[in-house]
């Protein structure tokens, strides 16, 4: 059972864990550093739980403290209880809902490990944007995607913000980073998957007709909004693939795209 | 050719158009009574003009003075120079793309009208989110959605956010509102179409047994995020579908679910 302490001043180094929470630039730097990460919201909160994340403590406003109660009892990790006002004082914004927690972060299992026991692979090259992360970590979980690759340029997914758009899908995703880019799709292919290249280029063969959902093991490439992949990752991919689009009309957002990918890889699979 | 006019005075009457864009609640009532909506960013401001949209007036930044210059040579509407910091007073917030447009609303056609020429229409209920209904149109155009239909409650398209997040696809996909709900409903199917309602729940048949891209004329019918379609709605539908989704997983965010679907309805269809 844990100690709840009231704390009043916003200064208490007890709190540190909690402190900037706007500045992306500076958390991006601590939490990996401190290997802790944050979680916002009850259901949040109760997945990394119950995902295996060790709690560090827990920072929760009068109310929450109540819905919270289970996990207070069941869980060694101080809860500090504050007032609205002294949460947004530490974190720097509004706690819409009142309840953050500091886990901590678990070794990454390695590409090689996530791949052993995945059947369909999303594989991602520099998608920076936490937004677009946690979408598509929530996707692929609920369109059964098995496992996750980042280029070593990907953003953080357990950053406060992809861990809230995932719905806590970046807990319940294996994910890995390859470190070196485009090198380790080497690695990839040796496990038996074929690579294949999201694009918008109309000369790419249409993701039906490469029919991915009769394939044994599939890696899906991803790019970020925008450039999409690289050239280099172009090169190391086996087939490119298209979402068949209608003219003349900007591509899909990253996110849609990958949703409607991961649907006609998983669609079709025993799985269905 | 326009007349160009540099403003100092940030009460000046002939800015009004543009002013609070941050009050969702004001604006959401002026610009349908006042028939008129904002077109933010170079590219969105050309899509408006390009679909036939006519332009009440202008408002630059002296850098987007000259990126503009010949739709101001063009047309005959009024442009306002301003500065940065008169933007920003004016409008409410920080005009990042210095470019907003003024429009003026056109005559929206009515249900029938936009089913006679359409296969595939997408129907939405009760969404009231501007960014979704942004995201939903984006996907729509791409993937080859004919039509939108909304349900009386639904966000105004042609918000400013909307718009944005539509990256203009809101001016080239045709919509119409039904006015009674869900009685309207019986006009699509008059019209031969096949309701289809979009469910997770798994009692439904999976949409790609369903079939829906061999269908002469289908309406997919989305629901809000959180909630989703009624039952009301619900029960006007020909037969409800789901997407194939993974257990003990949240479902899809409704931009997600929007763009698969869309593609179940689209891939197979002659059109690719």
């Amino acid at each position: 059972m844990a100690d709840l302490i009231t704390v009043d001043d916003p200064d208490d180094p007890r709190l540190s864990d909690y402190t900037g929470l706007t500045d992306v630039e500076l958390r991006r730097k601590r939490e990996p550093a401190e290997g802790l990460f944050i979680a916002e919201g009850e259901k949040v909160i109760r997945r990394a739980k119950d995902a295996g994340y060790e709690m560090r403590s827990m920072l929760l406003t009068a109310k929450w403290v109540d819905v919270m109660r289970d996990v207070i009892d069941e869980l060694p990790a101080p809860v500090y209880a504050v007032s609205p006002d002294l949460a947004e004082r530490v974190t720097g914004y509004h706690v819409h809902r009142g309840a953050l927690a500091s886990m901590r972060r678990k070794p990454l299992p390695t590409a090689e490990e996530v791949l052993t026991r995945a059947r369909r692979v999303v594989v991602m090259e520099s998608v920076n944007d936490h937004t677009n992360i946690g979408a598509i970590f929530r996707s692929a979980a609920a369109l059964g995607m098995d496992a996750v690759l980042l280029s070593p340029d990907c953003a953080d997914p357990l950053y406060r913000r992809s861990v809230k758009v995932s719905m806590g899908a970046v807990f319940s995703v294996p994910y890995a980073r390859l470190d070196t880019w485009p090198r380790s799709l080497h690695t990839v292919r040796e496990a038996g998957f074929k690579l294949l290249a999201l694009t918008p280029d109309e000369k790419a063969t249409a993701i039906d007709q490469a029919a991915p959902h009769l394939l044994e093991r599939v890696a899906l490439m991803l790019g970020a909004e925008g450039d999409g992949l690289s050239p280099r990752a172009m090169a190391a991919a086996d087939e490119r693939v298209r979402i068949p689009m209608a003219h003349g009309v900007d591509s899909l957002n990253v996110g849609a795209a990958a949703a409607v990918a991961f649907y006609a890889v998983a669609t079709g699979s025993p799985r269905t």
